[in-house]
């Protein structure tokens, strides 16, 4: 018997109904009397000097409103984490003298309507002096490449170097070192939902948002800085979103001109980007290429490790600084290593900029970290999965970038999915063709940025409860969660609990959603403040009764007597009888959680680390390539699960993600860095026939710093993806393939 | 010098730019996507048993999507204050089995746009066997007169007779005693915006509703009484609202029949009153008359009174219970009277139902008392104003109904409108036509109900400051002056304040707008939320550089200490150094504050009382009987004024309406009780060429209950305008009118 009532079952996500009825509106639902539309108008051209931009035949056409340009606008450059040594502030809402990619933003126009805006694109005369341009990694570093920003005199935007331990000595004790080559594509999110804003500025100085936002309080940071108003004048809100999966983390581009159209003109001015928009432009997965070097004992033990990352940002740096670093952190997060060097450099090429995406610095590392810990296995004739037991973090350890490992069920998982799925009968026993292996996952549960978690509880007039965040549940079910954790809190059943979220103006700050950061953050905050309404609530009820408050409890909706359970009223009839009932609460990262060190790497980001493993068995057609992705044994230690539903339904849309993102999906560009595949049908998302048999198992610890115990769910499960089929793979086939996507001229056999 | 730096200096209304840029939304300028229209149909019946109501042929009309009546309801009948003695829970949102007035809502329609809803309402056929009816209060008691509540057994729903004090010594030891009947006849808000509701019901189970509301929590709970649905299902949007002075007070059936029309639909359903139906339905003031005796030495000092009050409630009770105990309240609010019996009849009428209108309880019974002390000063040759101030209450007496006065700057608003006036020069020196008299008025500071009031302040990321609140502004300037509140207790320049009101999902809960409350009790509670914000964010600067918060302040934006003023930080950045700053705060009434017992009367109402005078100027014309009103010198005891010129606008306006309630204002009404002049043509409000000139005047007390010293002001200077000019006008013309308006014909003199 569980001691909780509400927290560690299963609920079905609050906001479904909205979804399922279709009466939850996104972005793009909303309209306002008078409204514009919005378009954008892209470059064409990879790299050029903007010597003209004519608008006035598109601003004379009937039925346009107004055209802006970089020229218009207050030429702010923003960044990624204002405030943080992470934010490179080297991105313009429109461009400014120069374009950098095919696609980048050049002008905007609201129009009466959606044809009318599109048609004008066509009448902006934009006069390009063309410049060479580089879109390879490895061409952009050359001494004569063409600089995609002068002003900085090289390419290479950022550059670490580091070690930690003595990283010779280690390599000197080593039996076996391997080094390997590893590559990665650009892959889009995805999102069901593409990005839309509504933007309406009124006379009275507000500007209104309305955007599909992961972080709306930080949108709103971006918005005033790049438009020069006060955060204060605009709200922004944030509906139902159809996915984020970083891709709707800070972006501004689109907010931005719809935001300077709306004030320009005085109307509601509506965006929404169109899925080839969403391809072209938006901020992608980063492509990289990854040197990778391991020393091993004959035993399986890892004696030193070296990284090479070669990162390609894009046309900005958008928060790749950050990136490069938790990718080194990321190296060293889930095996010992007793001695590490790190070597990275961040590049500039003329292509769309790179992003955040789910399991942000640790998907790329984790999938090159995973097949090499095969290879050497494999060279020494040791199990893969012994070799990762042998080097498995536990709780206790401080890793060597500084990463302070609190729970940790790591090693259970292993054990889990290894019993599970019967690798220890199947490994090295199946017929030429089938595959099976592991790989290993798992993530960072928040991060130490400067806008944290507040929220407020609410006891309403008729008992029931009004939590107040300005989290954002962006699909993954926060929202549900967060509801569980006050209903157990204050001692309500769970159908009692309502929650207001997504409005800068009205609810407590929040980041927002990114390292998978809600549970234990906005998680916390709210526990705190249903604790502290629950004692205003009894602090009242005992005065009013003269019986001491820690006598008194709330169980289902009931003040009772805490050791008898006898029922004293309800909440219903208390409320009436108490002063209002309002709670707020707040959760600040413990003093060891530091912002990295962008320079060394260094520091305990995170307040607990989430750590699972994954089993892929595959079947592979030699002689047409294709893979066909049998079945997945994931095992993921999220902490406590407050909803054990929720956290299976974040195992398997991980893991239906990173499938993709192992076999099928990469956006292609042409020798110009055109998009070329910017659809649905020609960009390969797995279908859901496609999708394997998953068993998603969740491996509880009780993490001290979490709500419950709970940890955070939303990424770790998508890092051992693409590794454990790429191991599979290798397993069924005796073939290795260092880059993915696996797409079938790198497995098929020639006859 | 002032103390103070925001307080007691006049600010504009915070939301005047949305109103006169046309931005600001009232509740009929909202529409949604698929909105149905409303409209009710209303009986032409004074009194009638329903046989039969088909609304078959009206469902058929091509557009029509409902058609409801009362048998669809949950027949739940509803009163005002649900958990209060006063409330009468005898009318239905809809009309059942009988009708009572002409007017009376008796089915609604939903229709794709007004005008097939208004077709529609032809096509309903309702049979009527008509009963027997009864207009006039006098006719109404007696023995034989038609029921219009069977089940009640009399037309007489509730009577009080009770005394404090000797009332028969009293009488004894007068030198003088008089007895007057004193009658005033039913006028309308006539608020420039006629009530509008637009109600969204969705699938996931969620109402909300768009209303011209003054109480948007008390609106909240009627609805989910008589739709038998939560409250928490419920969220009530208070827009921008034109005006309410007691007419938006309760409301329910039209938010009743949009409401039901939407969860029958699934559609939203905007109904809008024609000025027609807001003049023939709602609920306007009561007409009443009054027979009152009073008791008087020579000196003029009052020895004992009696009063007996015919209330006349319409076809339902209302707040009307209350408004008979008020009446005896506030006959000895003003002046000090050892002994008092107050007798009282509340009389159903098939007429439309009476309700609040500002001044609630006050306005007709100091009418009377007000032209009772002039006629006695005159019978003993004393002036009026020497009476009043002979026997004026002050501060620390209890009235004999329990009133505890506590700031009382009653003789010094005497004294004051005296001397601006130039009272003692004029009065029995003018000649004949011209006349000059005073009057006084004052009410009560709120009140004591079921909800009272909470805030939140929380300071936002940039060092601006949010302010929610559940209280209503309904054009009086209370969002302004709250506003004014917080900046001052925080240190703040006032454009640093935004509030966030009007939502009962977001907002803390709030009584709303009535019994001149806001001032009181919403401004204490902000005070507190402001202080509790404050103090956190002064311990978290002060933990920071390791100094005492109590040598810390917070002065212009900046941080500074105390004694010297030196700053240290300005609020902006210290608040990106501090966790989230959320101040929570609320205010009950003290424990003397009671609720008012509606058989005796009893009960100290409120938390402070205001007080004035007025000296009013008129020039008649005999010849026609046409009064000009050249004059109006007020002065008030408003407390400490927060918002000087929110309080003078505030004595102006009441002046205003208060001269068309004395000399031109009457809902006439025809033999079966059916409205004759239901327009702003026929129905004479004054126009802004007849309003005199007004000497505002404050006098200025400090309350130790109010925040700053601050009372309220809404509705007390309303009072004394028809007796001021009922007064002058018998000066100018020694013609007595016992009752108002003051018509032509009542004045005019036959030649």
């Amino acid at each position: 018997m569980s001691r909780f009532r509400v927290v560690g079952k299963s609920v079905p996500k609050i906001d479904g109904l909205g979804l399922v009825t279709g009466e939850g509106k996104f972005a793009a639902d909303y309209s306002l009397p008078g409204m514009l539309w919005g378009k954008i108008l892209r470059s064409p051209v990879p790299h050029a000097r903007i010597v003209s931009i004519n608008t006035s035949k598109a601003a004379q056409l009937p039925g346009v409103r107004a055209v802006v340009t970089g020229q218009d606008t207050l030429k702010r450059p923003y960044g990624q984490f204002e405030g943080t040594a992470w934010s490179g502030a080297d991105m313009y809402a429109l461009a400014v003298d120069k374009v950098r990619f095919v696609g980048e933003e050049v002008a905007a126009v609201a129009a009466v309507d959606e044809l009318t805006a599109e048609k004008a694109l066509d009448l902006i005369e934009v006069e390009y002096e063309e410049l060479p341009f580089v879109l390879g990694i490895e061409e952009a570093m050359r001494d004569a490449a063409p600089l995609v920003h002068e002003a900085i005199g090289s390419n290479i935007v950022h550059r670490v170097d580091y070690a930690y331990g003595d990283v010779d000595a280690g390599f000197a004790r080593a039996d076996h070192i391997r080094e390997d080559r590893f590559a990665t594509e650009p892959v889009n999110h995805c999102a069901a939902e593409p990005h839309a804003v509504l933007a309406n500025f009124e006379r009275t100085g507000k500007l209104t948002v309305w955007t599909s936002t992961q972080n709306p309080m930080r949108q709103r940071e971006y918005l005033a800085g790049t438009l020069g108003i006060p955060q204060s004048s605009i709200g922004i809100r944030k509906p139902y979103v159809g996915g984020g999966f970083g891709g709707k983390h800070g972006n501004v581009n689109q907010e931005f001109c719809a935001s300077f159209l709306s004030l320009k003109t005085g109307r509601p001015v509506k965006i929404v980007l169109t899925r080839e928009e969403v391809f072209a432009a938006t901020r992608g997965r980063h492509p990289i290429i990854i040197h990778l070097k391991t020393g091993m004992t004959v035993e399986g033990t890892i004696t030193a490790r070296e990284s090479l990352v070669y990162l390609d940002t894009g046309a900005f740096s958008s928060d790749s600084k950050h990136m490069l670093g938790r990718m080194g952190n990321h190296l060293t997060s889930l095996y010992r290593t007793p001695a590490v060097r790190t070597r990275g450099c961040l590049v500039y090429t003329n292509k769309p900029t790179c992003g955040a995406q789910r399991g942000f610095g640790g998907q790329q590392m984790r999938y090159a970290d995973e097949l090499q810990i095969d290879l050497l296995a494999r060279d020494l004739g040791l199990d893969p999965l012994d070799v990762r037991l042998r080097n498995a973090v536990e709780s206790g350890d401080v890793t060597p970038h500084g990463y302070r490992i609190t729970s940790c069920g790591f090693k259970e998982c292993l054990e889990t999915v290894a019993a599970a799925s019967g690798y220890r009968e199947k490994r090295g026993k199946l017929p030429r063709g089938k595959g099976i292996a592991v790989a290993c996952g798992g993530y960072i549960c928040g991060l130490r940025v400067p806008i944290e978690s507040a929220a407020m509880v609410r006891i309403d007039l008729d008992g029931s409860v009004v939590l107040s965040t300005g989290s954002a549940d962006i699909g993954q079910g926060s929202n549900s969660m967060l509801c569980q954790i006050v209903a157990e809190e204050l001692g309500v059943t769970f159908d009692r609990i309502r929650i207001m979220t997504g409005d800068t103006d009205l609810t407590p700050p929040d980041g927002g959603t990114f390292s998978s950061r809600v549970t234990i953050q906005a998680g916390n905050a709210v526990l705190r403040a249903a604790a502290e309404v629950k004692r205003q609530l009894l602090q009242a009820i005992g005065e009013q009764r003269d019986i001491p408050t820690d006598v008194l409890d709330v169980v289902d909706n009931q003040i009772v007597l805490r050791d008898t359970k006898r029922p004293l009223v309800s909440l219903e009839k208390a409320v009436k009888q108490c002063p209002p009932l309002l709670g707020t609460g707040y959760y600040l990262n413990r003093d060891d959680v530091v912002q990295m060190d962008v320079n060394t790497g260094a520091g305990n980001l995170s307040p607990a680390y989430s750590f699972g493993a994954q089993i892929a068995e595959v079947e592979v057609d030699e002689s047409t390539g294709k893979i066909k992705v049998e079945k997945i044994t994931a095992a993921f230690d999220c902490g406590f699960a407050i909803n054990p539903q929720g956290v299976e339904g974040q195992i398997e849309g991980s893991i239906s993600q990173g499938l993709g993102q192992a076999v099928s999906e990469i956006v292609l560009r042409d020798r110009r860095g055109a998009t070329l595949n910017p659809s649905f049908l020609t960009y390969k998302v797995p279908m859901v026939t496609e999708v394997p048999k998953i068993t998603p198992m969740i491996v509880e610890t009780i993490e001290p710093e979490g709500p419950f115990g709970a940890k955070g769910v939303g990424e770790g499960m998508l890092l051992p993806v693409p590794p454990a089929i790429v191991n599979a793979v290798y397993d069924a086939t005796g073939k290795f393939v260092n880059s993915i996507p696996l797409r079938l001229d790198k497995v098929y056999l020639p006859a």
